[in-house]
C-alpha cells in the first residue's frame, strides 16, 4: 500500500511530530454544504443516501474539494447498527430517527442478533471500499460507530429523547438487562468496526454522544466499560509497527471530567467538547493521548476576525505543539456559512505551522 | 429572632459540625405531589400560583408536612425577574415559558430597567414574609434567583431552547451587547435577592441551569463573572458573626469542571449535578466550601432497596462527615412516586447519622 500523501492526522494521533495541527470537522459532509443538499435530494432520503455507496462516497469527498482538510470521514449514521439488529430504522424530517421495534425488556434484548457486517451492513463496507479507492491515499479515512450506551439510548427510547428517561430508568430498575443489551450491542459494534478496518479505513472514531447524561459511577459502568471492551476487540494492527497501527479516538460529549479513565481504555485519542479546557486535560494526561477538539460550533456564527481569534484561543489553550487534532467540540450546524469554515481551517493551519 | 429548631442545613453550609447530613430537594414543592397539583388547580395557572402569596406559602410547606426535610425553599420561578423587567412572561402547558418582548439587540438591552423588587416583585416578597411567619423558625427558608446567564438565555431566545443558538451567536457576534445585558440583569438579580434577604430568607441559592452550555473560557466571562458580581453585592450579614451570615450556594448544571473558579467567588456552597464525583471535588477544594448534591433524579424510579443503595453510594462518594448537603443533582421529576422520596430522605438521615 502506498504511503498517505498527507499523514498529518495519523501522525498526530500516534504522538509523532507534525508540521502543523491537523484539522477535520465532525459532520464535515453535511447540510451546511449546498452540494451536499443537492446530492441528498438526488438520493432521496437520508437513509437512501447512506445506503448508496457511490453517493455516500460523493458526499464524503465534497468537503475535501472545498477545504484542505487533513482527514475524510465515512458518510454514514450511527443508527445503521441497531437497524441491522432488526429494530427497523426510519429517519423523518422534523421528527428525527425512529425505531419500529424498540427494546423495552429482557425478552426484547435476548432476541437481538449480532449482525454479520458484510452481510447486513454490506452497503457501508461497499461505501468504505469506494471512498478508499477514490481518496487514493491522499488523506486518511476515518471510520466510526456509536458507543454501545449511545446506541442503547435510541434503541430503548425508540428514537431521540430529551431526557432519556426510559433508558435511565432501565439502568436503575434492571441493571442486568441493561448490561446484557450493552454486551450484545458492543459485540455488534466491534464486528462492524473490524469489518470497516478490513475494508480499508485508516482510523476509528467512537461517538458517545450521550455518555455525559450518566452519573459519575454509571458512566464508568454503562458506557466506558463497553467502549473499553470494543477497543480491546479491534484489529488495530501490529503494536510494534506504529506506522501500521490504526488509531482509535473516543468522544464522550460532556466527558471532560472522566479523561483519565477514558485514556485508560488504551485509546489513542480523546475527543473533547468546548466546555473543557484542552490545556487542563493535557496537564492531567501528560500527553499520553492525543486530544481532539474543541471549538464551540456556535462560534462559527461570528465574523471572520472573531473566528480567527477563537481558533487562536483554542490553539493557545492546548499550548506548545503536541498531540492535538483540531476540531469543533460537536458536529457543525446546518446553517453555518461554508466561507466561515474556510476561515477556520486556514486559521488552524497558518496559526499552528511550526 | 429566635433560633432555628433545625439549623442543620445552615450549619453544614457554614462548615460547622452536624448530627447527620441535611437534605432538601430541588423542586421539592412540585408536581410529583398530589396536594401540589390540587393547589395549583385551585390557583389557576402556574403564574397565578407564583403571584398568590398564601398559595405559594401553602405549596412551599406541603413537602415539609410529608417529609422531614432540613430546609424549605421559596416557591417561585426564576423568570419572574425578566418578567418584571418588562419582557412579559407567559407559561403555557406543553409549550413552556415564553416572553412577549424578547431581547434581540443593543436597543432592546438599553431599554431594560432594573426593577424595584418591593414594587414590581412585591408578590414574591409577600410570599417570603408569609412563609417565614408560617415556618416559625422550624427550618431555614432558602430564597433563590436564576443566574444572569441563565436568565439571558430565556430573554434572548424568547423562551426555552434546545441549543440556545440565538444567545450563543450573540456572545460571539456582539460580546459587548451581551455584557451589557448581563450587567443589567445582574443588578436586577442582586436587588431581588437583597429584597428577599430583607424579607427574611435564611439562605440564598443561585441556579445557573445553562452555564454548562458555555465553552470553558466563555463560562468564566459570561456566567461566572456575573454570579461573582452578585455575591459581592448581597447583604449577607456580619462576616464576624457566622451564626448570622446568610450562606450562598451556586449551582451550575454541568459545572463540575469549574469548581475551583466557582469557589473563588466567595460562595459558601456549590451545587453539583450527578455527572461529578463529590469525592473528587472535595479533594480538589479541600473542604473550603460545602458541596450540595448529587443523586441522579432518575434513580428515584428504582426500587426502595436500590434507592437506599444509591443514597449510600452518594454518601460514600463524599466520604467522612463534612461539608455536605444532600440533594438530587437536578430538580425532581414530576412522575416520581412520593413514597420513593420518603425512602431517600430516610436513607440520607439514617445512613449519615454520626
Amino acid at each position: 500500500m502506498k504511503p498517505l500523501a498527507n499523514p498529518t492526522y495519523l501522525r498526530a494521533l500516534r504522538g509523532q511530530s507534525t508540521d502543523y495541527t491537523p484539522v477535520w470537522i465532525m459532520r464535515q459532509a453535511g447540510r451546511y454544504l449546498p452540494e451536499y443538499r443537492a446530492t441528498r435530494e438526488q438520493a432521496g432520503s437520508f437513509l437512501d443516501l447512506c445506503r448508496n455507496p457511490e453517493l455516500a462516497c460523493e458526499v464524503t469527498l465534497q468537503p475535501l474539494r472545498r477545504f484542505p482538510l487533513d482527514a475524510a470521514i465515512l458518510f454514514s449514521d450511527i443508527l445503521t447498527v441497531p437497524d441491522a439488529m432488526g429494530l427497523e430504522l426510519s429517519l423523518n424530517e422534523g421528527i428525527g430517527p425512529q425505531f419500529a421495534h424498540p427494546v423495552r425488556n429482557a425478552a426484547d434484548v435476548e432476541r437481538l442478533p449480532v449482525p454479520d457486517p458484510e452481510d447486513e451492513l454490506g452497503y457501508v463496507m461497499e461505501a468504505v471500499r469506494t471512498i478508499v479507492s477514490a481518496l487514493d491515499r491522499s488523506v486518511p479515512l476515518i471510520g466510526f460507530a456509536g458507543s454501545p450506551w449511545t446506541l442503547a439510548t435510541y434503541m430503548v427510547e425508540g428514537g431521540s429523547s430529551k431526557d432519556h428517561r426510559r433508558v435511565k430508568a432501565m439502568i436503575y430498575e434492571s441493571p442486568q438487562v441493561t448490561h446484557r443489551l450493552l454486551e450484545i450491542t458492543s459485540d455488534a459494534v466491534a464486528a462492524y468496526l473490524n469489518a470497516q478496518i478490513a475494508a480499508g479505513i485508516d482510523a476509528v472514531m467512537i461517538f458517545d454522544t450521550w455518555g455525559g447524561t450518566l452519573g459519575d459511577r454509571a458512566y464508568r459502568e454503562f458506557s466506558l466499560a463497553y467502549m473499553a471492551r470494543i477497543v480491546s476487540q479491534l484489529n488495530l494492527g501490529d503494536e510494534n509497527d506504529p506506522d501500521g497501527r490504526i488509531p482509535v479516538t473516543l468522544f464522550t460529549k460532556g466527558g471532560g471530567q472522566w479523561v483519565e479513565d477514558i485514556a485508560a481504555t488504551g485509546c489513542d485519542g480523546i475527543g473533547l467538547d468546548w466546555t473543557t479546557s484542552l490545556g487542563d486535560v493535557r496537564t492531567r494526561l501528560q500527553d499520553r493521548v492525543t486530544l481532539q477538539g474543541n471549538m464551540d460550533p456556535m462560534s462559527l456564527y461570528a465574523s471572520p476576525e472573531q473566528i480567527r481569534a477563537e481558533v487562536k484561543a483554542v490553539l493557545d489553550d492546548f499550548g506548545s505543539p503536541g498531540r492535538h487534532v483540531f476540531n469543533l467540540g460537536h458536529g457543525i450546524l446546518p446553517d453555518i456559512n461554508p466561507d466561515h469554515v474556510a476561515v477556520m481551517i486556514d486559521a488552524v493551519h497558518s496559526l499552528s505551522r511550526r
